[in-house]
């Protein structure tokens, strides 16, 4: 038996107990005649004492040379400590030790096991059990597990089934690319890793499985962005002899649960928006509304004026900064600059100073008189000592914009509070959103996402104008899950196939299993996903993912620790009836 | 709202209520003036009811046009039902329709579906989704859902962190094929897709993580025998600071939760026995302990004596079979031809019958009195109307051979109870097993298996006497489960690659990671993994997995439902830098 007790256990209570610890040395402290150790594992830090009076002169030797990251077994006696420590849960005791075995020397680790580490992240990549070892990326993995399994319990208990879809599946061009596995028992034949078990989900509900969930991983081979792994996590859902409203009322269900067990947040409201108001309120279809700033529409009290930028804009918008009325010029230009970034992308930027005294002073006083500017402020709502900042350009893009510079200026102001949470549906998303490089409409979700009821006709002559069944979950301004009611008749599937491009052989022979299976009695249908590693990180208060992943992969799809991907033998490579084909 | 209530929840407490179901048609009988109708979903049946006396004509003739699998949604009034059914939970009541919508028609379905369905299995892989619709197949996929959830909460409660390891891992020539995915970020090198987390889970363990598991999916590139799938899913577990004994008892405590939970079975014993005793007395390290029929060994008694075939033998050993002497010449003849069958591969069969007067008769009685026919009977425990069954010949084979005659004869015998349950714990299994393709020794469980205290350096000398601190847990007669205490240190680990043939070169590419690892501070630790595929199948009472499998794959690893693997794009294979290099 290596322990009798973690080290985040012994109490005031246990003094005077014999116990038995085994872990890692965090740090000694070493004054001659008496030696501290800082013995860490999994559950916390207990100190360990070792005395010229007390302890028996080889051990003390032994003690002294310990490293940092040693692995070590201890007997001892729990005893009071002198000088406790408040600061740590065991900080009344430390153990007096009888006993010691050295389980496992360490070199000197690459990077401090500390909350705050002298680690780059490179380094941290590359010896990832190590990072492993310090308390924010253990918590960050326990936390993950804990909400996973308040997902599956809740889930479970309200009637849903875990199925495992396979990982072994079909390549299909459309969406984003797919990995492939070649198969040696079927040359020249290749398998495919899910994107999604999107068709598998749908089976089920033509089979009858009413209620599925799966956490599961899925995988797209896309070009990395920071914060993108080329596998992740969903937790994915589906149910049958549902609409759209019985799905938000099970998944406001589950979010609401999650926030209640894992924050003890209890959520007031869980507000649902139109995508087209949110687009026009927030520039964007996943807005935070922890904080107001919402967009003010100009257009009919700042055009027709002498300001030809404004006049000659398809949209003029603007927000109120609450108090923005005391930045200095200095820093005022410094937003202008902040919005002509290459990244946000703004021409300019135009200001209204609301001052204290309920005057304005604009950037644009020449063309806008006091009364145009105090129809600014109503439609920004802004209010003494706030600035309004306005920007123009093509709708879309200036929404963009005015959006990337709402979200910028809550961060300075310290609006986007992590232990605040505010959930909310966003409904109604097009069904189609045009692609500038295939110059075609693609499916905005997936092209088993049903219209709503009477638009399919519209798609013949305005694609654009279409809306879907389909909706979002957005939690503190990041897109946490989003699903559609789904189309569940052949007719209708096979026409949308045709919108979107696919001859009759191409969609019989990627999605023919589906439309089969659409003949033979198929229940209205429709779910939605969830993805687990940005939802950990967001409930957890951050926004980067890597940390709530155990192993995650660099920017270039590498897994620096084992060194993944690497070549094959030629062994391997002519079993699968493959060559090399370099381009370089 | 397509449903108030489901198909399985109206009692006659519900009579006279007003209810909205939905479902499938399972059948209907039209008696002209009357239409019955079972409507069906996942919960259950009830019975629907059209007559002309209350029922508006369109809506009969509706119902006269229904067809098996059409997908309705009805309105009506719960009635008491005039013949009642005793053996359906609704068998009490009726729906008199009030309002009828048909949510989807269906084809005639290409088998029924019914508990007994007349469809094949090739039929029924295609139309999985339909398969799924009957209730064994969806009963077995909840049974695997409650398991999976057991699983998780127990060890959740006992402090195990479920982790997520990659799937797009390193291919290792070592153990099985892999399955590889090219990746396109670097070109021309390769992912494998994991046998198992292994190396991960002990990389946890290097960084702290003390108890993990994960349900996860793995994968072998194997030439697909019956009931063997490429993709399968595992329970990994894996613990820190433990010894083999911490890691049995876990494990027990599992396995007796389960059975409880899940099977409503309490354990009493929960027996350990050594490989070799396992070998020695059954056979076969996976012993189905459920009934007796021992091994005896019988070279002392049976061998110099004027029996040749004996004599020559390595290995002269028998059991004896429950009332086997009933057994007509012509059923013993049976006996003797299944055992010579190519699959057991047995040149023959003596035997010996136990008469009720206390006297045998066997088919070598040139050769042996009754006092050495008595001796064969002391030694496989045979009483009076059992039947000896004796094999010789080379140890390993003859073993075989037994083992397989002696499930073949408990089958028979319906010794095999599926609701009976005796786990069993196989210890101290041989480090290496020789490999008669190879010609060399290969790791019996893995190269990351320690040898038992001492034994490290018997392998240059006596490497097939080397025994491990593995273990296996068996379930009626199936490995369910197994797993060891690994290597820890660089050295050992270093010296074990070294043993298995590795280079230094090798070692240091596919496992480099791994020994560095070891050098910070590895504790000590081990584990081990379920077949959860299996595992449900035998809680269940079967012993093939594929009913427990949503979709899985047919013998040559092809899913015919939806057609793959399947060729790739050109485009597909040019991006990933790859051309084919076929054989055929």
């Amino acid at each position: 038996m290596y322990r009798s007790h973690t080290c985040g256990e012994l109490r005031a209570s246990h003094i005077n107990n014999e116990v038995t610890l085994s872990g890692w040395v965090q740090k000694s402290r070493d004054k001659g005649f008496i030696v501290w150790v800082d013995l860490r594992d999994r559950y916390g830090i207990t100190q360990l004492v070792f005395d010229e009076e007390r302890t028996p002169k080889d051990m003390m030797d032994k003690a002294q040379k310990l490293g940092r990251e040693f692995v070590i077994q201890i007997t001892g006696t729990v005893i009071e400590r002198a000088s406790k420590n408040p600061n740590l849960p065991t900080g009344d005791i430390e153990i007096l030790v009888s006993k010691m075995d050295i389980l496992n020397e360490s070199l000197l680790p690459p990077f401090t096991i500390e909350d705050k580490t002298d680690g780059g992240e490179d380094i941290r990549m590359k010896y990832r059990y190590l990072d492993i070892r310090r308390n924010p990326v253990k918590n960050s993995l326990i936390f993950r597990h804990k909400v996973a399994q308040e997902v599956r319990n809740y889930l479970s208990k309200e009637g849903f089934i875990e199925v495992e879809t396979p990982y072994l599946i079909k390549s299909t061009p459309e969406g984003a690319r797919d990995f492939v596995v070649p198969s040696r028992m079927n040359e020249g034949q290749f398998y495919a890793l899910p994107q999604s078990p999107q068709t598998f989900k749908q089976l089920l509900m033509v089979g009858g499985i009413d209620k599925y969930f799966q956490i599961v991983k899925c995988f797209r081979d896309e070009d990395l962005r920071a914060d993108r792994q080329p596998e992740f996590t969903q937790i994915d859902c589906e149910m049958a002899f549902v609409e759209q409203e019985d799905i938000l009322n099970a998944f406001e269900g589950l979010t609401r649960h999650l926030l209640k067990a894992v924050n003890g947040v209890e959520i007031a409201e869980f507000p649902r928006m139109l995508y087209d108001d949110a687009m026009r309120l927030y520039g964007n279809d996943k807005p935070d509304i922890r904080f107001g700033m919402k967009f003010g529409e100009l257009n009919d009290v700042a055009q027709h004026k002498d300001f030809g930028v404004f006049n000659d804009a398809e949209l003029v918008v603007g927000i109120a900064v609450p108090g923005g009325n005391s930045y200095t010029r200095k820093e005022i230009d410094k937003l202008i600059d902040w919005v002509k970034r290459p990244q946000v992308g703004a021409l300019g930027m135009i200001y209204s100073r609301c001052n204290d005294d309920g005057t304005y002073k604009s950037s644009v006083d020449k063309f806008y008189d006091q009364d145009d500017l105090a129809k600014w402020a109503e439609k920004t709502g802004a209010k003494a000592g706030d600035l309004v900042c306005v920007l123009s350009g093509p709708t879309n893009k200036v929404r963009a914009q005015l959006s990337a510079l709402r979200m910028e200026l809550a961060e300075q102001l310290g609006l986007r509070k992590p232990d605040e949470f505010a959930p909310l549906w966003v409904l109604d998303f097009p069904l189609l959103e045009w692609d500038e490089d295939t110059e075609r409409f693609h499916a905005m979700h997936h092209p088993f996402t049903s219209p709503k009821p009477g638009q399919l006709e519209l798609l013949a002559t305005n694609p654009a104008d279409v809306k879907a069944n389909a909706y979002d979950l957005v939690l503190n301004g990041n897109e946490i899950g989003g699903g559609s009611i789904r189309i569940h008749d052949k007719k209708t599937q096979a026409l949308m196939f045709e919108y979107l491009g696919f001859t009759e052989e191409e969609a019989k022979a990627q999605f023919g299993f589906l439309m089969d299976a659409f003949q033979y009695g198929a229940p209205p249908h429709g779910g939605l996903a969830f993805g687990l590693d940005r939802l950990v990180a967001i409930l957890h208060g951050k926004e980067t993912i890597r940390d709530f992943i155990a192993f995650p992969k660099n920017n270039s799809g590498r897994d620096v620790m084992i060194d993944a991907p690497a070549p094959l033998d030629d062994k391997q490579l002519e079993e699968l009836s493959l060559k090399l084909n370099l381009k370089s």
